[in-house]
Parts: C-alpha cells; sequence; structure tokens
C-alpha cells in the first residue's frame, strides 16, 4: 500500500475540499458528493462513479478492506492513506468503518413509466433515505424530487439509503414540471388521503403509476391530489393521526408489487 | 395566567430535575420522562399523566396553547410560566412550540392477544417512534422490546412516535421471557427472512400473532427464528440488501391487517 499518497494534515487540500461537499451548494456546484463505509463506497466504485478515496490502516484489517484499496488503485481513482484524525474530519459516525469517498452523483436518463415515487418536500433524511431503500426493495423505476426536499446527497440520506441512492433513478423537479409530465403521459397519480378515498387495498394499480408521499407535517400538496387518478386510504385502527412518511410509502408501494404479482403471474416485476 | 409559579432561572430546581430526565437512568429511578410540543403534552394531559407544564408566553398566542394551560390548571399539574432560555433547558427541538411537560410513564396491563409486536434490540430512535406509530395505525394491541433495545422515553422516540406512546401497551422483556410467553400461550411468531420464507402475502397469519421485528444491523436474533412459525419473505425486486425496519413492520403489519379485513369481514378489527 506504499503507493499512495499519505494525508496527515487536516488542512491538507483534498480534505478541505471534500469536506466542503458536506454542504449542498458544494455539492451542486461540483456535481460531488461524500460518502463513508465499506458498503457504500464499494456500491459507488461498482458504478464507477468514486473519484477519491480515503482511509486509514484500520480498514486494512479485513480481507474486505484490503480488497477495496485494490480495487480504487486499480481504477481511476485518486488513493489517499489518512490518520484517523484527518479521516474524522469527513465522517459522520462515531466509529467509521475508516473510509470514505469523493464520488460523482450518477447520472440518469430517466424513463417515466412503470412503478415510480414522488416526493414531494420531504423533510427528514431518515425518511428520503428510507424512501430511495424502499423504492429499490418495491421495484420502484424512477423517483421524483420535488424542489424543497432534503438533498438527496446530503450524507444522513445517502447513509440511510444503503446504497439504494445508486440503484434508483431520480431528479430534482418542479412541482408543475412532473404534475404536467405525469399529465401528458397518462400516468395515474397515487395520494393517501383519509378524505374521499378507498381503502388502499381495493383500487386497482396500473402499470404505470406514480405513488406521492407528502411532507411530514402537511401531507401531500393539493396540487397532486387535484390530479391525482387514485386516492387511497390506509387505515389507521388506532388513536394516530397518520404513518411516518416513509412507512406509508412501503405499505403501499408493497401492496402495489402485491397486486401485480398476485393478479398478474406473468408480470416480469 | 398571573397564578403560575413563574421560572427565570436556568438553575431552578424543577428545572434541573426536569432536565436530567433526559437520560435513561433518571427516567428509570423516576418512572417519569419529559416530552415537548402542544399535540404531546395534550396526549399526556388526556391520559391524566402529566405532573409538571412548562410554557412560555409564545405558547398563551395560540387558542390551543391557551386551552392547553387551562386544562393543566384545572388538573392537579403543576404549572411553571418560563422565559424562553429556560424553556430551551428542557427541549430538543430547534423550533419548540413553547411547551414541555414532565409525565409518569404508563402503566400497562399486557394482555398477550391479537396482532403484537416485538422489538429486537432496535437502536434507532426514529425507528422505535415509527414502530409505536405503525402498531397503533395497523392495530397492534401490545409491543414487547426486548432489552437492548432504545428507551421507549428517550425524548426521539417519544418524538417520532407521535403520540402513540400513549396508545400502545408496551413493556421492556428478557428475549428468554418472551419467548416461554409465547410458547406457553400458543401464540405465533412472524420473522421476516430471505432464506427458507414463503413470500409474506401467500402466508396466512392467526388472530394471535407477534411480528418480530430484529436490530437494524444484525436482523431478528436466531431463538425467535427457531420458535418462529411463520417464516416470511418480504420480496426485495431491486439490489438492496433488506428494508428499514419500521418499513419492514408497516408492511408486515398491514398485510395482516389486510387478510383479516378482507378474508374476515366479520372481525372487529
Amino acid at each position: 500500500m506504499s503507493r499512495n499518497v499519505r494525508i496527515v494534515s487536516r488542512q491538507n487540500e483534498r480534505i478541505r475540499e471534500a469536506k466542503k461537499l458536506a454542504q449542498k451548494k458544494h455539492r451542486d456546484a461540483t456535481g460531488r458528493f461524500c460518502l463513508e463505509g465499506v458498503r457504500l463506497v464499494e456500491e459507488a466504485l461498482t458504478a464507477s462513479l468514486v473519484e477519491e478515496l480515503f482511509f486509514t490502516e484500520r480498514l486494512l484489517q479485513s480481507p474486505r478492506g484490503r480488497e477495496l484499496v485494490q480495487r480504487a488503485q486499480t481504477s481511476a481513482v485518486q488513493v489517499y492513506e489518512c490518520s484517523e484524525p484527518v479521516l474524522e474530519e469527513l465522517t459522520d459516525t462515531v466509529n467509521s468503518q475508516g473510509v470514505a469517498a469523493v464520488a460523482r452523483k450518477p447520472a440518469w436518463e430517466l424513463q417515466p413509466q412503470g412503478l415510480m415515487l414522488i416526493a414531494d418536500e420531504i423533510q427528514d433524511p431518515g425518511n428520503m433515505g428510507a424512501l430511495l431503500r424502499t423504492g429499490v426493495g418495491a421495484g420502484a423505476r424512477t423517483l421524483f424530487v420535488v424542489k424543497g426536499s432534503v438533498d438527496v446527497y446530503s450524507p444522513k440520506v445517502v447513509r440511510a439509503s444503503m446504497g439504494a441512492i445508486f440503484h434508483l433513478p431520480h431528479q430534482v423537479v418542479d412541482r408543475p414540471e412532473v404534475l404536467e409530465l405525469m399529465e401528458k403521459r397518462g400516468i395515474a397519480l397515487v395520494v393517501a388521503d383519509l378524505e374521499n378515498a378507498q381503502d388502499f387495498w381495493t383500487a386497482a394499480y396500473p402499470q404505470d403509476v406514480a405513488v406521492v408521499i407528502g411532507n411530514e407535517a402537511r401531507g401531500v400538496h393539493a396540487s397532486f391530489r387535484d390530479q391525482a387518478a387514485l386516492r387511497v386510504r390506509i387505515p389507521l385502527v388506532g388513536p394516530v393521526e397518520s404513518l411516518n412518511a416513509s412507512v406509508a410509502a412501503g405499505v403501499l408501494l408493497y401492496e402495489i408489487l402485491r397486486q401485480y404479482r398476485c393478479s398478474r403471474p406473468e408480470s416480469v416485476l
């Protein structure tokens, strides 16, 4: 591992540049983001998105860690061996795994078809991460992120997505823009609501369908509700006003998947 | 509102005592916990669990806030009007609603029947809160919290539960204790697993059933898996290893509720 550049100063230029990516404006300006942990960095390497890899000796204690560094060295990745205090500048978690990376944001060609998700001003990073993760799990093809939502490349979202950030095509959109796109393509919008809605089990979901997940406090914006082909209710047996946004997304997506699989066993899903 | 005791010092004894409840050992020792926000304090008042209420002038700007203070004053609640810096000692959120309270933990008589949840060393406060909230939504009767899980009375769990902490009977248990209870009562355990499992839609869930939600990193403990009557798989269409713990709980609970409602319309649920 001797051929790696070593960084022992927290003032190092690479470290300072990477650290700036904790801020959205720097991620937006550079098209890059910072991630940490063995699993996430592996996924980013597989997607050929890693530009710089930072690790400490600790990472080399595991075969998986050594393999990670070797993979980076044989790719077009700048590899830096860091002291512990230096790497701490780039990691959020209390016990980091000794590895962080700077990666380019993935670029997607969005195909508005199949099962889709629309995140309508989701604020909580944990919810946005879980939305990405659940979307990949349930076979969603696209996530539209309405402006005003938390940035999907913020460190907490990336971490909570458990790698799904590299697998679910996504794009930031204006609300009117996505509404127009859905209308033009004749794609059915699904919104969860408690009033004027049918139980979500009894609705019949078409193959091309977009599930709108609303802001944690205010719910789905009225313009989505007005255009929705399906207004569905997740029944609440006990005294809570609603479900958590990412839980509601999971409940709806897996019911749609159940219908696809159980009523149309020939489906490719 | 002039008859309220006023607190202007952060060193005030009541404030210092309330602040200690941020620590689990003080919650355990006193059987009390601290909560904040209009909605949560209303729920605690309705459950007759509030001992002390702390508010600032800001709360009185809304009719709902004034009503809250009046309700507290006509109950056996100590009411303290605080300066903003004093209340900040008791609130976690950036923009507090100007109200916090000290409440007794609810006491429950657990009835091991119906739909139940077992939280097996859940670590993340957001997940535990969502588990409580989802449990109430889906009609669960009881939550068993296996020792080693995050404390359900920690401020983040209480907040994420959105009031469900007052509605879902729960108890901290040893793992062997809950296993024995379930076996003795003949209650079917459901665990989510990817191997040797049937799709969760195809399983038939009995009326008395306990869904085990495993630790975020390690999954469900082997002893639950060994005793499980139903091992079910939540299919993962895309490349993620699993779902978020609280999302998985929501997906499973609402499938069970669907089966109860759709196949047994006479059910009381």
